[in-house]
């Protein structure tokens, strides 16, 4: 006997109506926002050479791609778990004389293999947005501005954003608060777990005030900046403020500068995004560098899958549709439908309108509630 | 040195801003008309059972599928290479309380693991309509009318479309005009190439009316109508004519009895749908039974590709865009896209408008043409 759970492998699952519908909503909502800023949508294939997919950034892990042989090059292809990769690849190669900056947005699916520990999905939705050509402050303010403005499109409401400098420690390092390569790794190791004492037997007792200026924006920028690393910081902290300041009430800013975990491949800057109702981030963004063309860039990537259900319950009010009985005029149906009517005709005699979710019903030329 | 060709695999490509703009705008005029027609939106997952995908309906060749094993459930999964099947296994198992008929569409990509000889693309965007519960006259006509309303929505002109009647070899062969089962496929064979000779050495000379009863509808089911099958195609023929009078003038319909191509899984009804500017058919439908659960069913896909670069040209006048210099009133900019206006915010000094796309430029608080 077929049970329900043999239908689908774990972690691939359907969209049905009331979920579907919430999608397609929130995408076109995000689309037309990124849109509104002057991105331009490309669509990039499902599937690519493994090498294309794997090469373009770091933070891919191809182990966990769903990989297979060509039959025509013979060549190992994949089906992509990370669409900015391939806007990467774009950029760089067919749309490589395009004038810069180049703004590239972006949705659809994408898979893996095997599911995180996280999160048990193995497909996701992934919309975002890419400016290429820079990684400045601007560029950094406009991708925090453009994913704001997407979620909000989409109906989160609450959004919060929390700011992050990946390279922080590297920074701090280099001269300002010297490490060797290995207590490099063990100090980064206590930041990731917030571990005071540990970060103390790691001989990174100058990095403890990082661990504390953490928290609500201007109280933790504030108490990053009383770090007195010879100035190493201070065109990062000046570009953070900035970047803060054209926030404005859109979104509640916070700043955990030694978070790393899903920032594997930015540069200077990232932040994560959060929104009533999603018990996990919506996206993350930040600068970065595209590896092969070594060409600086700022982008975000949303994955709406943790709010569609807060979303689709907003959404859930009924449409009004429209019953045509049997024999109705077309004519008029089709007049219907053009301003705006969601009609069903009746296929046979049987056809309960209340049943097929009808609110209103065609009686001769007039719409009358059921 | 990689050159353009070694960027992607053959019959893969990406699709840049203008083709991707193109495919997002007829992908939602053809999902909003279906809509329109009270059809729900599913998204079910790019990968499968590979036995699930194949079990569902005929004409599913696994072999051309993208296959690999599942690491959790070890049983080997599949990249789908056609969504209609999903949307049956929906209907079946997770829908099958839902009220009949049941209607649903969907819009997503599908991909194969080899080309068809005809067409080299391994990726399709496929859309289409699925009227689950029923294979009536009644479900039919409303299969065509979605088909050409959805078309006309997506800005495809010069609509036409050609009826088939797949099993009218079996009607005739059963009584009518009997044949034996080796003779059948030999009759069907010489139809399928319109070859009379053959059909006349094979047999088949009964059949032979079929071959001349094509082309513009009202004279070629005429010409049908006079086959002498004491009735056997009697249903099918007033069938044909009903669904054909409600098209009206919408599309110009013609009539290919015989016509299999594309057709494996259709019981009494097919159809193939055309348009201006498009090379190879933009869809297919029809009446068929859900394998499996042995429900009846009505419906059609759409393969937009052969169109989008007739209607990419019809779409190409360039956008209005607005540049933004530095230092730019945010909230005004704010205002002006919730107006419409689509923005391009500088990012640095040097950002040139025109190179950028923009036709317009704010100066202070005006908008003014480049």
């Amino acid at each position: 006997m077929t049970t329900q759970d043999d239908l689908l492998p774990v972690g691939l699952e359907d969209a049905l109506p009331e979920r579907a519908r919430t999608m397609t909503t929130s995408m076109r909502a995000v689309l037309d926002a990124m849109d509104a800023h002057g991105y331009d949508r490309v669509r990039p294939p499902l599937v690519e050479f493994e090498h294309s997919l794997a090469g373009r950034m770091d933070g891919v892990a191809t182990r966990r791609m769903i990989r297979f042989t060509d039959p025509d090059s013979l060549r190992t292809l994949a089906l992509r778990s990370d669409i900015t990769v391939q806007v990467g690849r774009i950029a760089a190669t067919v749309m490589a004389a395009a004038p810069r900056p180049l703004r590239l947005c972006y949705a659809g699916d994408v898979a893996l293999l095997s599911a995180d520990q996280l999160d048990p999905a193995r497909q996701r939705l992934q919309m975002g947005a890419e400016l290429i050509g820079t990684d400045s402050v601007a560029a950094a303010s406009e991708a925090v501005s453009v994913a704001i403005d997407a979620l909000s499109a989409a109906g989160v409401t609450n959004i919060s954003i929390d700011f992050t400098l990946p390279d922080v420690v590297d920074t701090l390092a280099q001269e300002a608060m010297p490490l060797g390569a290995e207590q490099r790794d063990a100090v980064r190791r206590e930041l990731d777990t917030k571990d005071a004492g540990g970060l103390r037997d790691a001989g990174g007792e100058a990095y403890l005030p990082l661990l504390y200026a953490t928290g609500p924006f201007d109280t933790a920028i504030a108490k990053l900046a009383a770090i007195d690393a010879g100035g190493a910081l201070a065109s990062r902290i000046a570009g953070l403020r900035e970047i803060a300041a054209t926030i404005g009430d859109r979104a509640r800013v916070t700043l955990d500068p030694t978070e790393r975990h899903g920032f594997e491949y930015q540069s200077w800057f990232g932040f994560t995004l959060y929104g009533e109702g999603a018990r996990r981030a919506l996206g993350r963004g930040g600068t970065y560098t595209i590896k092969g063309s070594d060409e600086a860039a700022t982008g975000f990537s949303l994955y709406m899958d943790p709010l569609l259900d807060a979303l689709g319950a907003a959404n859930a009010d009924r449409r009004e549709t429209l019953f045509l009985p049997l024999g109705h005029d077309r004519a008029n149906a089709a007049r219907l439908r053009a301003i705006g009517w969601r009609t069903v005709a009746a296929v046979s005699a049987s056809d309960d309108p209340r049943a097929l979710g009808c609110s209103h019903v065609l009686d001769e030329s007039d719409v009358k509630p059921l």
